[in-house]
């Protein structure tokens, strides 16, 4: 299995999911991890081991930012130092948790466990468009496979064709689209689909039904797996701007829990009728391919099979590599967490 | 554990398990694979794993021959050549499945996982006897258990009179009876018990309850582990074929699904009585110990274990010698596909 | 994952579990095991493989203190030594079960994996308390921990204050209490608290409700893992045998199963409010605890995670000390059962 990039933002949770004291354990790139909201309004990423026996922080009791080992009762501060031992008045120097930089944006506890030197919230994609007030449900669903097999997938939307024909009913609009693949000077990867002439939808008012319009679905991607996708249409021929109906945007941001099974988090709309999309697309249609493909990949690594690329992979390929570079990049620079 | 010896046909499956377009998805040698029946009535054995994501080729559509994958609708004749992308009227020249040579026969799909040139239609072992025209039920169960541990139950049939006393009421009849082990020209390994001077069962008509019966049980073995038992009893003194009531052959033919566990394919007779003698005999008496042998077994080798051997192991013991030769020949002659 | 130290006797189970012919099977050290009582009150502890194909033997007809192999009869006598096999006169001279010594002692089953000739009967450690004549209910649960992260947790008593202040009512007692940490010349490892000028429990007659109290919560560790816990209150500055109610004396005997799961062997007072205490203290507190640490810990060595030491660990470190100096004497000097 390939190393993880330590020097990159990862997604660990939505705010919404701390609640005021709330302690959150959760195993984010092989290790448990514990994230809680400081009196301050700040985030703390800790490791959710106790340096003395292991035992899980995240079912401790908290005071003020500190938060006190359920098993013997050390208590470690927000920067991860032991500050009491209930039966000493001496703290062990090394009693101490590794912590990693931590920041709430547009939503998201993004977190980095490279060096924190290097940590730069610039750095942070643009998830901006998550912060439109409008009422959304935030989700996180877990799949048995790697990270990058669910990249492959969101990369490459023509799978929407054969695997989601009936949910997304895209009718075949995409096989007669253009496929690109751009980077930009975001860091960004795009995977983009344009269709041109295509029928206006039945429910669409105010514009006829014998007009032509062009649509899009990109998908613009962010190292390590941070995707936001991006559907809409306009009049033939009208810039983007001019669209009719807004277009939709929607995240789906992977991180890994293990090396064969991942975080996948996404929001959609309120109401029964989404969630039962929700879960037909994800549930029924995405997770037994994206498991099936973990399963039979095995111990061997995606290029170890000498996987056929098609022209429409071009996006998801540059995503990889971007990865082994990146990865390239670290290695004897960092020694990880969990073989320190 | 041992490598599987490539150059053997091995059972895949009844024929009858693919009725018209039906593609089947069964894992073997632990490489997940698809049989389906061709127009002409051939049969098609090839890898599951589409080669351009490893997805699940028995889950496409079909067209005639050909099979669309269901992830990306790449579509693969019988051959395994990709045929069409229908995104691109390009075709990666390697955008290929493997392939190997299937045959039906006997009611059973025979597929051979080494090289293909070798793979001779004569070479498949004579289960003529199952082509009687009695109704009959071909079944299929999986042991968590490597096939050579099955191969050694069946070929040391002593065991039926401490494990199956209830279900074939032999009566210690085995413990009187003699034991050979034979090798024969057509292959095969015979593990054969004779009794002399046994008392004709209560059902048995048209014969004096105080004649004196030759009774046999010969299992016939062929590499890997397919299996054909022979029981029947005839007057004492007169030839076989000459036994008051015909006697009975049952396969018992084993496929590795992994390393540790194995497709058990079986016949019965028709009815609710058979169907419970099956599955006291496979499920109750046979499935705990074999089970427990492998999870005793671990990690080690049979031989690593060095076992005792005892005269009526005989057969067993050649049919493992003869797997071993067979390994030791393909060895740096066969890459295997797993490795490839 | 650290070797079993091997020379030592070992718990295999309670006196009682073994019920006149019974035959127990169980998994200690790696290796399954069968126990059983011969007929002059002797125990048996002898591999549950039989050497021909690996069946449990404890699954196997007995005669008198012989037992047959469930799957092809040979028969093995109380020294694991085959004395007949069905098929054959000849009995092959290495078809012989290895046996380990055992003895019944204060109600327990001890075993000795080591060798043979140094297994002397005056070396198990003293459990006479458990010969009192009071009812007593004798149990086992199996925990998904190593064995010594169970005595980690056994000989750190101030987890009591975290894991169980509701269970046993210390209220912040040990807290104000002394610890220490001694060697005794029976090759015992103490783990003490002392806590002085405690009131009276609340139940306690024939003393004054003003009255102060010396408490006392001592662990007793022998090699590998065989606990004595004593608990008792006398009047301040009196001695301890002048209390004025017996303290209470209690086994907490861990046996590995495998590396990673443990035997832990307990008693408790008849009743349903016992019952429901054990279970809440066990079941609900400790386990979820000890289960996790062991799934942290990984394939990681206890000493590679460089954990914290405190001085509560006195007692816990000197036993894990104990255990590595017993490991290395043996190493060279012994080859384990299961690579021989």
């Amino acid at each position: 299995m390939a190393d993880y990039v330590r020097n990159l933002w990862y997604m660990a949770a939505w705010e919404e999911e701390i609640q005021g004291e709330a302690r959150l354990g959760r195993t984010l790139l092989d290790e448990p991890m514990l994230i809680y909201r400081k009196e301050d309004g700040g985030y703390v990423a800790m490791s959710d081991r106790c340096p003395h026996r292991l035992a899980p922080l995240h079912k401790g009791q908290r005071k003020g930012d500190t938060i006190a080992c359920p098993y013997h009762g050390l208590e470690f501060d927000a920067a991860g130092q032991c500050t009491r031992n209930p039966f000493s008045d001496v703290i062990p120097p090394h009693a101490r948790v590794r912590t990693y930089p931590a920041v709430g944006r547009y939503g998201v506890i993004w977190f980095w466990p490279g060096d924190p030197a290097l940590a730069d919230g610039s750095l942070i994609p643009d998830f901006s468009a998550l912060d439109l007030p409008k009422p959304i449900v935030r989700g996180r669903m877990t799949f048995a496979a790697n990270y990058e097999v669910i990249s492959d997938n969101l990369l490459d939307l023509t799978h929407v064709e054969f695997i989601h024909p009936e949910s997304f009913r895209t009718e075949g609009k995409i096989f007669a689209g253009q496929y690109d693949a751009e980077e930009t000077e975001d860091g960004a990867i795009w995977s983009k689909w344009s269709m041109s002439g295509t029928n206006p939808p039945v429910w669409l008012e105010g514009v006829p039904k014998d007009a032509l319009l062009d649509e899009w679905i990109d998908m613009r991607w962010h190292a390590p797996a941070a995707m936001l996708l991006h559907i809409g249409f306009t009049l033939a021929g009208t810039p983007r701007d001019a669209a009719p109906v807004p277009g939709m945007v929607n995240p789906h941001i992977i991180t890994p829990e293990t090396q064969t099974s991942s975080h996948y988090f996404f929001t959609r709309d309120p109401g029964e009728e989404s969630e039962s999309l929700a879960n037909q697309v994800f549930e029924e249609e995405d997770r037994p391919m994206l498991e099936w493909i973990q399963r039979t990949m095995g111990n061997k690594d995606f290029w170890d099979w000498k996987p056929v690329i098609l022209n429409v992979d071009a996006a998801g390929i540059r995503a990889r590599c971007r990865l082994m570079k990146l990865r390239r990049t670290e290695v004897d620079l960092f020694v990880p967490a969990a073989v320190e």
